[in-house]
């Protein structure tokens, strides 16, 4: 008999809270280039404002407003031209009424000047007089200064990824480098004797180690740095020295374990063993997913997970556990409830797991405009049926199943 | 008068027809680890089945189901152990009839079993005798050899990047390595007498290069490799050769130009001298990004993209043009609709851009069940609505606008 069965088995929202105990990792700071995709671990303010001056948006004329009111194509208004303002300097002098100077769009506005009047709207005669053939408002084509950003202003808040407009703003503002959270190192470890590296011919009885690759690359899609460690033979002093090791390096140990209840109660001994382990979830009230392990470890503390052993569960649990628990060490902000999910419809009944939150892959198809939500089956241990879905319904806790043509909110797989 | 009055405006749909005679990047081949993300150039096929051997899903009891026809609670079926298989070795015997081995989940099934009985409804005698309380149907709790994977199915089609879930099924067929698109090699260039850069303080009239940045950010969102090749002045010859070094190097230049018409011609002026030259747009019927450039030059053909100088324009240029033209370049097959797509309902009437397709910014809002996206209006020339922002809606030519309460298509602007 498995020591499992002495575990009660925690909802998903029970794992989730153990969450709280584990801190994020450290900040570094990155350049601007690096920045993209990071997580500010701070909020990030303006040290001075955007725009920096007074420009113009549109090529025309620098005019004060006052002297352009009630000019119209009948009856335009006529000013003098006393100049051209060049790009990327300042003025050489102000206008006073019934003046203008040439402008273009991002030159500074020369003192005096209040608004901008569009090229088009305008003719140049001979002697350096301006015909205006419409009225323009103070302000009309400018941009004042801190109208984009005031200095001070709080322009990209902490725990949400920078984005390539993000960048665009904090470069505007001169901000070279970002004080990020570290992506975090995760350890990813296979155990089973019968699990032979990827470059291995498995000989009978023998499969080649799939789950690791496949975790290894969620973290790298959800922005932490796996850390390949191989297979662990099924033997205590291994196992633990292991993963001793892997918790001095890495912010988080995956074991993506053998699906047995042998190997299963021995990662459970050897983590047991770990300094100042605390086993706080083993088996959770999910399928596929039931015999996932959750610990805290010495220094931090510091989480570890271990996986069911079919290729479907652990992508599951993955998903549905492991991203919320890198999400937590990578400093990020609950992502807004849009961001990988879309809606679409049930193509077929489905019937729940009793007393457990169910995880059913679908394969989306379009038909018209309604998107269908395709049931994709299939026992656990396969990995092609996680291949042809594009993502994840989930069936609540306590429904009994869910009906053909019901709306379903799909947990997209990111790429 | 700029030359941009002789060109006609061109539809997206027609930018778009463009880019068929651009070639997608070379290949290469790089190993399972490098390739989450990445897009194979060729469709990927099994080398062999898998799993490659008949296997038990669950911890149990190798048998031959027709013994266990008829067991039930109240009149068990009585087998004789005749040993255990090992993980990750052949068995050693085979079973006849009314004979059983002990299996782990994962281990290959001895000659004469079809399936596997689950340890909780069996017992075992001292005298090595099996209880089988429940029967199993041939094939129960086993996998066939194929059953995931046939040999020469195709795993992985072209173009379509890699996830998680295909490096897992990748490993387990053993392929270390996968022939994918190189990434794009994206050239970005700012251009303008008032731009310095993002390290200068700005003087009287001048704006950091903050376009550049935001363009080389999207570039790197969308898998393409950035390359910042800083400002070039208003100036023919410094910007042709640039231009010409830029192609040697890159799949795709980018000119973030000036925003001023003389910047802009001036631009055009060098494109048009650059070696096997042909405009291919000038001028885009969309709001914002009319003054977008599209030119096919010598050597592939490559394409050069002029963008607009308003920091929204570029952006919005990038996201609807440019994303496409790189997807073209790094051989991705067309996304499906669902992907960083989201339906919201609009929270106030917008009027479109006559003669233009409009792209207005919206900021999403969750009420209850409801989500709103809320627009964000501001001048082109401001950066900080784009990054209150989540995402594009988009007016199509030919409607006057859109109103409160419809439901929208939001295009999401990636982290």
């Amino acid at each position: 008999m498995s020591s499992l069965e002495f575990f009660r088995l925690q909802t998903r929202e029970e794992v989730l809270a153990h969450y709280g105990r584990f801190p994020p990792v450290e900040t570094e700071k990155v350049d601007l280039l690096a920045a993209w995709g990071r997580t500010p671990a701070e909020p990030i303010t303006a040290p001075e404002a955007a725009p920096g001056f007074f420009r113009a948006t549109m090529d025309g004329y620098a005019v004060r407003a006052r002297d352009t009111f009630g000019a119209g194509a009948g009856a335009p208004a006529y000013l003098n031209i006393i100049g051209e303002v060049p790009m990327g300097e300042a003025p050489g002098q102000a206008i006073g009424p019934e003046e203008s100077m040439r402008v273009a769009t991002g030159a500074m506005l020369p003192p005096g000047a209040d608004a901008v009047v569009m090229l088009e709207y305008t003719a140049e005669h001979p002697d350096q007089t301006l015909e205006v053939r419409r009225p323009v408002a103070q302000g009309e084509n400018t941009l004042q200064p801190g109208e984009d950003v005031m200095p001070g202003e709080v322009v990209c808040p902490a725990g949400v990824p920078l984005r390539p407009q993000d960048l665009g703003l904090l470069a505007a503002l001169g901000i070279t480098q970002v004080r990020v959270y570290r992506r975090p190192r995760v350890a990813v470890f296979s155990s089973g004797d019968e699990i032979v590296p990827l470059e291995a011919q498995p000989g009978p009885g023998q499969v080649r180690d799939s789950n690791a690759w496949m975790a290894a690359a969620q973290v790298a899609a959800w922005g932490g740095v796996p850390l390949l460690k191989g297979i662990v033979p099924d033997d205590f002093e291994a196992l633990k020295t292991a993963l001793t090791a892997a918790l001095n390096e890495a912010d988080l140990v995956l074991v993506s374990g053998g699906s047995s209840v042998g190997v299963r109660d021995l990662t459970l001994t050897a983590i047991q063993a770990l300094p100042g382990a605390e086993i706080l979830v083993h088996g959770v009230a999910m399928r596929p997913g039931k015999p996932t392990i959750l610990a805290a470890l010495a220094h931090g503390p510091k989480p570890l997970v271990g996986l069911p052993g079919h290729p479907a569960s652990a992508a599951v649990v993955m998903e549905v556990l492991g991203r919320p628990l890198m999400e937590r060490l990578a400093g990020l902000a609950p992502a807004p409830p849009w961001v990988g999910r879309v809606t679409a419809y049930l193509s077929r009944n489905l019937a729940g797991a009793s007393g457990r939150e169910d995880y059913v892959r679908v394969k989306l198809r379009r038909e018209g405009d309604t998107l269908w939500a395709d049931p994709v089956l299939g026992p656990s241990g396969l990995l092609s049926p996680m291949v042809k879905s594009n993502g994840l319904v989930m069936i609540p806790l306590g429904v009994e199943g869910l009906l053909r043509g019901e709306e379903v909110n799909v947990r997209l797989f990111g790429s």
